[in-house]
């Protein structure tokens, strides 16, 4: 049984932590797939999940509604006309580990359950959305939920595509939305206090330095490159060493350039994630390699040198070894600060707990990214074992989470 | 029209190349494939081949058989007991060039031509042999047809299915042979001065110092491997590059340290010709790359001191970096020298046509690696265009041709 008004004011963070931790396990049974968790947008394994997530909102004093492009959003009333965004995503990559996303819904919900069964209230109206669509499983168009809030969702994407043939606009109409109103879906309640967002680190940092919570100053931006590499196929056993042009070998090299640049720039990770030799044979030289390149930093300055020097490597790269090289730009955000005045009180509300004050930067892409276009956005990281993601071994710990359910309701208490 | 018994006893050697160069034209129409050649074992193209080359073998005087596995063999008698094997094999790669075989079987019809043109008796047999089954296109499965005659054919191939499930054992039937037959396919013609081939270099070596013509001292033995290096998959933004393990850095500065290693070892080449990361996307460190490791040298010590290095520095380097490593032997062929005997009398043929005698070593796998099973064996190379082959621009110039259609009649001679 849950609490009801009154009943817990000064309830130990602990119980609710373990109703958060088991709130994640029950969404995670809301999956596409028998013995795994791949939750994408608008399925019927989301629609169970909305079940469950609108019942813990109403229980937590909110009124709930759906909107067109299939957030769920639940508001609990404040006595100012202002408003307190808070949130994450509901969508889960394929295979997914079970608090990406939904770790950061129900914390928001158990504060403001916690604010409830105080009987208190707030100067600013509350609100949590439980979006959509973040990781673009389906239809291969990441922040789908948050960019109807922010009013960027791009109509174009509604043809888009499952692999099923289903278009986006018809999964939104199947799902009980209706794509030609998504325009409404963007914010109009008025003014924003900004949006707060409590997450999974995916990293090891907090893990490392023995924190459970760490206060976000950005979250990266990111470039990414498709690098091919042309020199010239011939016969493993019969060109000599000195005739050849192996575009591998200078892929190679790339790729310790790469990891070189990367270690001696503070806070620069750059990654070739995938590399393909087309046709490739144990027996063939490898005449051209497509390589990916990802390089993300907290300072967009600093990444956007970071990038440019190694684009020139691979053109310096090729040219001394004779082959030829092709730098696609296939993608580029660029970072978002999270706001100062978010930011500090988000670490008066972790020093208020006893806990040291850990800034990180996000390497990852969070809503908050596509929220900045509409509001101050602020974000608390939670740490994770091992720093794993995307991964059925995502773990926390119940301390952890009562930690950030205690900071983020002396946010709630700091920020009125 | 082609010469008559002793019309042309002094014919310019030339007129055979374009003859031998024509011929390999109308041997690359039959495919099985409209728009480029792609003959494999015992297919309609492979008969029609068959059909070509009876009659060019019958025009020089030669009795034709085809033996069980679906080898086309012309015998042009001699006064000894003793026979000569000449060949090549007819079959070819998907999407081949027109001389890696070919070119050999139709440079021995011509030398025989031009003796039997000359009226001119040896004191051997010589027996001209296109073989069925070099490259292994159709089952996977190389030297087919010299395995056959030189009685090391895996009767367990037979098993073997093709991609339309069709078994070896059906395709040889429906090709005319006769699976069962194949045991008495092994030579039984009496003594055997040895196998001697004509094939195009594939490699650029005759090229580059500006020669047509090369006598083979050795087929390269060859050492081939999967190296799979495991390190720890995770988030392209989130992990900090010092708690980084991946594995393609690792897999980077090995594909560097082979290629190192070959061109610090006098004749051995070493080729990493695929790598991949399984699952690999732009936005995960890879956490395994597989990669293949081909080694040749013609000297078996000096090639399994540099594949046992090559080894020894995988286990190092992953150790080094805190990755795993597993390395899998997938193949290995020892050297094969050419006989001394016939090497010095292709040596003495080439110089006595007035061109510089160069020794190279064939980093390729030839019949002749098979048929040394059986008997000596000798071989020439070609000068093929930019070393290409397995390829449709693969070239060789008219000039080249006749040289050695030369060089392999006085050999015969000098054989006599």
């Amino acid at each position: 049984m849950e609490g009801r008004a009154g009943d817990h004011v000064h309830r130990d963070p602990l119980i609710d932590a373990r109703t958060a931790i088991e709130r994640c396990a029950l969404l995670a049974t809301c999956s596409e797939e028998p013995d795994r968790l791949t939750r994408p947008f608008a399925t019927d394994a989301m629609r169970r999940a909305h079940g469950l997530v609108s019942g813990w909102m109403r229980e937590a004093g909110m009124t709930v509604t759906r909107d067109n492009v299939g957030n769920l959003r639940g508001r609990l009333e404040g006595d100012g006309r202002a408003t307190l965004l808070l949130g994450s995503h509901l969508d889960s990559v394929r295979d997914a580990g079970r608090y990406d996303g939904p770790l950061g819904i129900v914390v928001a919900i158990a504060a403001v359950q916690r604010l409830h069964d105080a009987g208190r209230h707030m100067p600013y109206g509350i609100e949590v959305i439980a979006f959509a669509d973040e990781e673009g499983l389906r239809f291969g168009s990441t922040y789908l939920g948050s960019r109807a809030v922010a009013g960027s969702f791009d109509l174009a994407d509604l043809e888009r595509t499952d692999t099923a043939g289903v278009t986006m606009a018809e999964a939104i109409r199947a799902f009980g939305g209706d794509p030609d109103g998504i325009g409404e879906d963007r914010w109009r309640g008025g003014d924003l206090l900004g949006y707060c967002e409590v997450h999974i680190e995916q990293g090891p940092v907090l893990e490392a330095m023995g924190l459970p919570l760490g206060v976000v100053t950005a979250i990266a931006g990111q470039d990414r490159f498709v690098v091919s590499f042309t020199g010239e196929a011939g016969h493993a056993g019969t060109v000599p060493m000195n005739g050849r042009h192996d575009a591998l070998v200078v892929a190679a090299m790339y790729v310790i350039a790469v990891e070189h640049e990367a270690r001696t720039t503070p806070g620069l990770v750059a990654t070739v994630g995938n590399i393909v030799v087309p046709g490739g044979a144990a027996n063939v030289i490898p005449g051209r390699v497509d390589l990916t390149l990802d390089v993300r930093h907290p300072d967009d300055a600093t990444r956007l040198q970071a990038s440019q020097g190694l684009i020139g490597y691979a053109h310096a790269l090729a040219s001394d070894r004779g082959i030829a090289v092709d730098v696609r730009p296939v993608g580029e955000n660029a970072a978002v600060s999270c706001a100062p005045r978010l930011r500090d009180l988000l670490a008066r509300a972790v020093r208020d707990s006893d806990r040291e004050v850990l800034e990180v930067a996000s390497g990852a892409g969070h809503d908050g990214v596509v929220m900045s276009q509409l509001c101050d956005v602020g974000m608390l990281f939670v740490r994770c074992k091992g720093g794993v993601s995307h991964n059925p071994a995502e773990s926390v710990e119940v301390d952890d989470v009562a930690a950030a359910i205690a900071a983020l309701e002396r946010f709630l208490e700091l920020l009125a």
